[in-house]
């Protein structure tokens, strides 16, 4: 039997599956996540059922625990409560492939300095990514360690959707259309071709929100459009994080408003969206129950943003078969997917109001012409599994 | 009899109209353009049938002209040609009316300060538009000076077309979508409710297709969201500006590239677009002629990216029942329009090649579901009209 370990590093957390690997799909056997790295970290552990094993206990450390420490104390727990896991290979998420790949990737010493370049595309995530990498290169030099990116699903693009209208050395240089939450399209990808051949076959916007939101348009099961492009900034309104964005306020808000960079990074990664434009929460929840105006019009807005961007991925795919909800407010929030589609009826969407409320796989009516449907993803799965198809089989 | 005065100030340039103000509409009597003011300016002046009276004759001055000097020019030329010509109202195209203006104004002092103080939203127009007012006001110290805005006709967007996902406190401060190219949705507003009432009264996508580019989409004449917003970079690719541009990219220019701020608005507003995708040219009769791939490809950018974003403005106005094109290339380039509309046959879109060939006033099918117009706009006039609703009709 072996094991394979999937992690997921941000700034400040380390999130962790267990997947045992055989003939089927990879079995879930464990996961967890370390909070505030780089504080009072600490690590919370749960079964495949989800049952805490550990909660939110403190980890032990002299000074501040890093990247490497985190690490430590999830094996320890991961081995102290499955003592038989044999990790062989180890997955990591990392944000960007740049235009090497369009897929899963071994970590060669090479591809690991390579993807060390990329890091001014996504500085807010690929260095803790590689961190990561480190980390698990550390506890387990012999294992084999894939590299899954959020870009590679987004990899074949045509130029229409990869190119900004910049001097053509901009391009040449790798600012592109990336598009990102590529291992959640990939999943939904995936379960379309099992579960809906014919929408896998057609045209479909899957919309994955959670705090971080992006639309994917698939023509075919692969990806034609993505309303991120550059960074993880640009299509939608997010928690924290602003969407779409004039660049021309940029601009005033360094001319005029005399912010520093930094500052603007700070505003537009952390200030915004949802938290910014209600004051109250970044989260949907909390502002669903809210009765505050802004709460009210940060709701407003963010539909309506998802809408907008829903026609024109359609546009894009010159038409619509279907659209799949995912992520955490997709997968949850019977209110917001009502009101994205609200407005939506001009294009075919049609949606039973019960089925919505039952978060049930197929929302749309019976014979309403856009099938819409609401598919848990699953990121650490699409990482076990190219480790199931990379990584080593056994000892 | 009475006569208007038109202005359009630019950075480097001074367009005029003089128009007879009457009991109908406005008449053109004739129209000309100062260039290259600041530098060796030159001064052009054609009769209402577009004949050349003056064409690019040096404007004489001892050092540089400025648009004091250019407006003389042009008045000194306009009264030798129309010597009963009896200025009582100037009209000034006024970028920006921030949020007080959703019509034309008679300017007062008080007004002027207000006005100058939205300069920050607009670096790059509206100083140079006041500079034409003062030139205006000290040339006609007796007329009435009436601004029109190229905000005014989107001021009532609704809330979720107005604001963008940052801290509230920026919304309030004036960060808003304004939207531009209003005098000329102004005029295609009233020429549908001309000539197609039923349009009027429907959902319309108007795409003003000029140096400048942007989309409008109306539901009863009236302007619900345009695809530019803060400032006049965002939305639809244009000859030498971005369009749309991912926030993170900004960053990145700023960041890991080292521009300035001063090199990023250069490298966006001037050498972007489809001069900088293609490498050859601003011009999309240059490009249309051009078998350069790249040419091509600034082409496909172009025409995919107006068709994505009318996708967007048709789910803002929740459906489509029509599309006008205007602007330079939208009334004359039938390869444009053709290609824009190529892959809009889902949303009801069905051009027939002859009337778009001869750009006939209607180029879809008769029976197909949006119907689609080349109606030629006239932002003169609008300024014209509004000098004739408030300005002085007589002395």
């Amino acid at each position: 039997m072996t094991h394979a370990l999937t992690l997921n590093a941000g700034s400040s957390s380390l999130k962790f599956g267990l997947f045992e690997l055989g003939a089927d799909d990879p079995a879930l056997i464990a996961s967890g996540k370390a909070d505030r790295v780089g504080g009072d970290a600490t690590l919370t552990l749960k079964d495949a059922a989800g049952a805490k094993l550990i909660d939110a206990a403190a980890i032990p450390a002299e000074g501040v625990v890093d990247h490497h420490e985190a690490l430590a104390a999830a094996l320890k727990a991961l081995l102290d409560h499955f003592p038989v896991a044999q990790i062989n290979t180890v997955g990591h998420r990392v944000v960007h492939g740049g235009l090497d790949h369009s897929g899963p990737a071994v970590l060669t010493p090479g591809i690991i300095d390579k993807l060390s370049q990329l890091s001014p595309f996504a500085p807010l995530h690929q260095p803790h990514n590689l961190a990561g990498v480190r980390a698990a290169m550390a506890a387990f030099p012999k294992a084999v360690q894939v590299a899954c990116f959020d870009t590679a699903f987004h990899r074949h693009h045509p130029f229409v959707n990869d190119v900004f209208a910049l001097p053509r050395e901009y391009y040449d240089k790798g600012v592109r259309r990336y598009g990102f939450h590529g291992l959640s399209y990939d999943y939904i990808s995936g379960e379309l071709a099992r579960i809906a051949p014919d929408l896998h076959a057609g045209r479909v916007v899957v919309a994955h929100l959670g705090n971080g939101a992006s639309m994917c348009g698939m023509r075919g099961g692969r990806s034609v459009a993505s309303s991120m492009g550059f960074s993880a900034l640009d299509g939608l309104p997010m928690g924290t994080r602003t969407g779409q964005l004039d660049p021309g306020v940029l601009l005033y808000l360094l001319q005029q408003e005399g912010l520093s960079v930094e500052q603007i990074i700070t505003l537009l990664y952390k200030k915004s969206g949802l938290l910014g434009l209600s004051g109250i929460s970044h989260d949907m929840r909390t502002l669903e129950a809210s009765d505050s105006e802004a709460a009210q019009q940060a709701i407003a807005y963010y539909t309506f943003r998802a809408r907008r961007e829903l026609g024109g991925l359609a546009a894009a795919l010159e038409g619509l078969d279907g659209v799949v909800f995912c992520g955490g407010i997709g997968e949850n929030s019977r209110l917001i997917r009502e009101r994205i589609c609200d407005g939506l009826h001009w294009i075919g969407i049609e949606i039973d109001d019960d089925a919505n409320a039952a978060n049930a796989p197929v929302i749309s009516r019976q014979n309403a012409p856009v099938k819409v449907m609401v598919i848990p993803t699953n990121e650490e799965l699409v990482i076990a599994r190219a480790c199931a198809t990379l990584g080593k089989r056994g000892a």
